[in-house]
This record gives structure tokens, C-alpha cells and sequence, in this order.
């Protein structure tokens, strides 16, 4: 079965970015590719402050309300039609519920064939991965370094700690079909 | 009908992205916005300098290849799937193609309640602001400023030349059921 | 006497920087330009959220401490040591302090030529640009629309209101020596 | 004697910027750092794309020409005088010139006491970080890789190809007297 989509989860500064520049270089067609990130950046700014929509707080912690969860279920079916449409697809996702957050993706998707990477760094590593970055709230990275792997199931699973996004990459890359 | 969808189409420094800033301030509702540049800035590096991708000249002409075309097509059936999923969304679009560019979406809307809103702004001036915003190709405004236009229609359009995107906002808003 | 440097000051969103890059473009010699914006972005993250350092509240007021203070006097300096050395340099800076940031200013130039150019925004159209360009604290452009100005002396005055940049870039540019 | 500068050297991709940001953190005082990219940014539009200015080839090449050259040596001597005004500086740069470019800092130093840093990264490493991080004409961290520390005296090199920022940072910072 061909793979339609590419769903990459891991914790804040784990490298998911990187790997996903880097698998976007060696795939043969053009995948384009679109994160939580660039879904917070569509929302209007006044719900990056609201309980409604999703706030982070100064200790790196990231809570999100109603409003918030309501136009992201929204937004995984329009990147679902996307990929039934034709496009082969990356996200890369911080699954903040854990395995919850995986069955909201598997409902939306329906039986449209996914590739599930874990993207993991040892959470000390992804720490100092965020402070030399310096555009992320401290503390992100250690909070969510374990909580977004809670009962996810994976196809396969890289470890930015020793190894370099290319090399990851490439290992993904090798996994679609 | 409620409106469901705005699509905002203008060329290059008209001042779109100003004006969905302050629509998504002032609209009651929290609507996402998502732009031509955000798909273009998805899209794998190598496309952004391609044949099959988009080129961007040194005189600030465009260029879209069938790559392009085929993955921009599935990106709009996404938008269009997020809203019947019950998003409100706001649109900026570049229309290259003029009217061709609008079937295009028409296609994809089936239905949908789209508020269509022609942004407008004298050559020169957009022109200007093209050099005072000093992130883009010098020639694209002038260039995009009538072609994108061109048989296209419009529920209402506002014209950033002597007007301030806030108050263009304000009169879109008062457009939407 | 030649110009030797270019000082702007106005309040957040007043439109600076875009007529820093018109003037850029007018202006004959190349001038680099340097802001207070870039300053603050030099500074270690710690210090943009510390007493000792600059602190933006959340109704866009703005404090800075006396690290801060120590580190904008060197940086003073050495805008001028490079002006000194040949360069012609433009300064896009918001007075807090009014006429002492000017003073503070006058002690570093020494004799060294310089055009003051007062940057003009009602505060009104002011801040509904901050809610468009959408990256800065809303009620910045309010609180500083006046009180950057008290007690200034300038050379010339724009006011971008009603004026473009390029056109506020221009009448600057026919004011250098 | 105390510390008054720290220059960084390394091609492009090497990680200095990672390591910027680790020093500014686990520096007692307060360091503000300036790259030669944000003097590069400094620069009129024009100046990016000039012969006179600074040009970057498709392959990762770049050239300076005469009136880059003047005005890099005239932001030389602000930097220093912005260190002898009493901030610790960290500087940022790629040594084009080798042992050239480093002699033109030492001209503008004086006798500065200076902690001089050599970067180093593999270069498949480099060039594949490049990628990674998508925002860097390829071709420019295997070009510069070797050519930047030719000739080129340190105080201490740090390794980043098996080597974490935040742990070049500590290494770079117990050398700080």
C-alpha cells in the first residue's frame, strides 16, 4: 500500500523540523509538509492568549481550550482531503494527549495509509537543543519529552540524540512505500 | 447564508496580509487564515526553484510548473474540506491566472458561501511598498498589480492605496452573513 | 557639512523601518542601517524579560533597567565609533525617554553631523497598524505615539498618516548633505 | 587579563549560532552578540545582490567586493569601540579570508584582550545540516568548511560534529577570564 502521509510526533526541540526539510530533500516526489506549528501561526492572535485557544505558560507548559481543539479537528480533516486529493503529505505533530491525540489523527484518517514515526531525543539533550535555538519557551522541551509518546504506536522510531537529521531521514525515507 | 469562507485576492504588496490580520481582530468568530505563501513556504526547497515548481525571475515574474498546479489543486480541496468541516477561513491568494485562478476555486467550493473580495492598490504605490517591506523581489507588484484582476469577480473590493487596512477590514466584516 | 548619520526616532509602528529601507534605496551611498530593535535582539533571552533588563508588558508598556541602560551607552559608542571610521549609518530608535534619549545621544555624537528626522504616526492609525502587521504587543503603538517626541528637536519631521514611506523616505533624502 | 571579546569562526552551517545563544546563557554577565550577518541584514537590499556588495553564487560561493570591504572594516571598529565603551562583546563571523580576515580584526583590536574561538564541523555534516535547517543556499557549508580556518590562530576549537552546542558553550566559557 502506498504511503499517502507521513506523520511525525515528538516533543518541542526533538528535531522534527529538521528531519522534515531533510526528508522533503531525499524523497523522490514533492512532499509538502505542514506542522502544528504552522496551524497555530493560521489562527487569529488573539487566541495565543485565550483559554479558548492555547497559551503557554512560562515554565514551557502548553494548554489548550475548546475553541482551540474544535478548528484543529477541522484542520486534520482539510489535511486529509488534501492527501485523498492527491498530495503526499508531512506533519509533524506534538501529540500533547499522547495516544488520545493519535486516535483523533486514526479517526480523521480513515484507512488512508500513514506512515507513524516518533521522533525522540533524550530530554536533557532537547533542553539544551532549546536554549541554543533561542525562539521557544524553556522548559517546553522537558516537558514534553516523554508525555507525547504515552501508548502511541509506531512504525518506526528515530533518536535525534546521537544521530543526525539526515541520517533519520533517511532511515524514514526507507520505510515508505 | 452564512459566509463560510472569505477568499481575498490581490497582487503582490497590495496589502493583503495586513488586511486579514486586523479581519481576524475584528470578526466576532475566530477564523484561521491561510495564505498562497504558506503552501508555497510547505512545499519541498527544491520546488521553490524549479520548472515544475515556482520560479521567482529577477524582475519579479512568476512562474508555476505542473508540479505546482497539481499539488496547489489538492491543497485547495484541503481548504475547502476544513471549512465544510466547520472552520470559517480567510483566503490571500494570488491570483496568476485571473479568472482561471477564480474557476479554479469555484471547482473545489462546490457550494460553499464564499465572500470574494478584490484587493486593490495603485501600481506605483504598491510598488513603493514592495521596496519599504524589503522581503520581496522588486517587480512583483507592479507586475501582479491588474493581471490578477482581470475577469474576475468580486461580492465587494477595497483598495489599500489611500486606505487603511483596518478599515478595509471593517468593511469586509460588515460583508459577512 | 556631510551628513555623516541619520537618526530617526518614533513610536512602535509608526513606520520606521520601512522608511529606513526606502531611504536605503533612494540615498546614492549605500547606509547601513542599525535599530534599537536589533540592539535588543543582541541581548542575551534573558535580559529581554528581566527588571535588570527590558520588559514589555502585556498592555505594551516598556521598562528598562540599568544593565540595559549600561549596554545601549556602549552600543552608542561604538554606532558612532563606526560612523567615525567612514561609514554612513541610519539609527531607527523609539526615545522613551524623550529629550534625555536625545542628550544621551547628542554626548556620544561628540560633533559628529547628524540629521534628526521625527517619525509621525496619529496614534490611532498607529495602532491599528500594530494589530496588521501583527508581530508586536498591542498597546505599544498608543503609549509611545507622544511621549517619544517631548522635548525633541528635529532637523525635519514626517508624518507617515497620510504619507507613503517612500514619499517620507524622499523628502528625507533631499535633507541630506 | 579580563575578557573582553570572544570571536567566533566557522563556516556556515558550523553551529556558531547554536553556540551564541548556549554562551549567552551560561555567561555570568551579560554578553550582547553580533554576527556578521546581522551586518550583513544592516546592508541596502542593493548591496545583497551588487558586485560592490556582497554576492552569494548558486553553488554556496560568496563574494565581497570594494564597498562591502569598507564598510565591514568601518562596523570592525564600532564593535571594538562598543567592547573599549565597557560591554563584553561576542562576535560571529566567517573567516572568508582566512588568516586575512582575522589580521583585519587584529588591526581594529589594539591590544583588546580577545578569547579567539575556532568552529569546526565536518563537512558532510555541515552541508547536510545545511539542509536541515533549509534557510542557506547548499553549497556554502562545504565551500567554507575548510578555507575559514586557514592560516587562523585560536585560544581553543570546539568540534560541533559529535559535540552539543550547550557543551561548546561550557568548554568556550571556562576559558573566559
Amino acid at each position: 500500500m502506498t504511503t499517502r502521509m507521513i506523520i511525525l510526533n515528538g516533543g518541542s526541540s526533538a528535531g522534527k523540523s529538521g528531519i522534515v526539510r531533510c526528508l522533503q530533500a531525499v524523497l523522490p516526489d514533492p512532499w509538502p509538509a505542514f506542522g502544528c506549528d504552522s496551524f497555530v501561526d493560521a489562527l487569529p492572535a488573539r487566541m495565543r492568549a485565550s483559554d479558548e485557544g492555547i497559551t503557554f505558560a512560562a515554565d514551557g507548559g502548553v494548554s489548550v481550550g475548546a475553541e482551540f481543539r474544535a478548528l484543529e479537528a477541522a484542520w486534520r480533516e482539510g489535511v486529509v482531503a488534501m492527501a485523498r486529493a492527491g498530495a503526499k503529505v508531512i506533519i509533524d505533530d506534538v501529540f500533547l494527549g499522547g495516544v488520545e491525540s493519535q486516535q483523533r489523527w486514526q479517526k480523521a484518517l480513515g484507512g488512508l495509509a500513514v506512515l507513524w514515526v516518533g521522533v525522540r531525543c533524550e530530554s536533557a539533550v532537547a533542553a539544551a537543543r532549546e536554549v541554543a535555538r533561542g525562539d521557544r519557551v524553556q522548559g517546553m522541551a522537558a516537558s514534553q519529552a516523554e508525555v507525547v509518546h504515552e501508548g502511541v504506536f509506531y512504525d518506526l522510531e528515530v533518536d535525534t540524540t546521537h544521530t543526525e537529521s539526515m541520517v533519520c531521514a533517511r532511515t524514514i525515507a526507507a520505510h515508505v512505500s
